[in-house]
């Protein structure tokens, strides 16, 4: 599902404040009543009338649909990491608005901090912020994770 | 999906420290082979071989499926709260192991604080740590988030 056409990016390629921008992907009705099915099953995923009456005043999809979506945006986007998007944690994920058949989202993720690793030294740790918004603007999920990113092969050692 | 039999849980029955055992799920290759390929499609999550060459030796499942099978081991047990299990947000995600092939999951969750909601009187805020242990009592996920949990009707307002 990787385009091998486009270049892996290693740590030394990354800088504070560098951004990526993801294609777009449709979310449809079926998709997130399928997914809800497996992993969300509560009425406001699942059916337009329950949807209707419940907080949201619709059906809406599961925050982890939301958050599984980005999770494809990242990885098919252009910040391929050398070995792999790994995630170590996330430190805050929100969900601002729901998520509605119909919409589109695309994903943003932002360099905001980046160290050396300290057990695994071929790599560091980059701290990201993943913003994913729909076709209106409206900010869908707000992640800020850390993400274990190679060094290119070669590169001089961070000091110690 | 939810059995009408289990009863409502409201920000009365609750209390800190209050704990919820889920039931067990398997995690079969072919679920995590299926959720990679729409929403994780990186080689150790599709593919043995890769997974073997990867830092996880091995095949293993995406966070974000950990993340999703959580969540339905929470809303299919005993705490069904009024309203639904919604997630107002999460303060903090870890995959400490990761989750392969054959595991089998369970998720304990256990009453942090809570509070008042000011915007929604009617719920109130409860913060939640949920632990996903396999079948070998290694812990695969730990999260602390906030849901809204619906007062019981009729109950006594909170103090302003």
């Amino acid at each position: 599902m990787i385009d091998p056409s486009v270049g892996q990016v290693f740590y030394e390629d990354l800088a504070i404040g560098r951004t990526c921008r993801s294609a777009p992907i449709a979310v449809t009705l079926e998709e997130i009543t399928t997914f809800a099915q497996r992993y969300d099953p509560q009425p406001f995923h699942l059916d337009p009338g329950a949807g209707a009456q419940s907080v949201f005043g619709g059906l809406v999809a599961s925050g982890w649909l939301t958050a599984s979506l980005t999770m494809r945006l990242m990885v098919l986007s252009e910040f391929r990491f050398g070995s792999g998007v790994i995630g170590l944690g996330v430190e805050s994920l929100r969900w601002p608005q729901p998520v509605r058949p119909g919409d589109t989202l695309t994903a943003m993720v932002e360099v905001v901090a980046m160290r050396a690793s300290v057990s695994q030294p071929a790599h560091g740790v980059v701290k990201i912020r993943t913003t994913t918004t729909n076709e209106r603007a409206e900010v869908v999920q707000a992640m800020i994770s850390n993400v274990l990113v190679r060094r290119r092969p070669g590169a001089t050692p961070p000091p110690s």
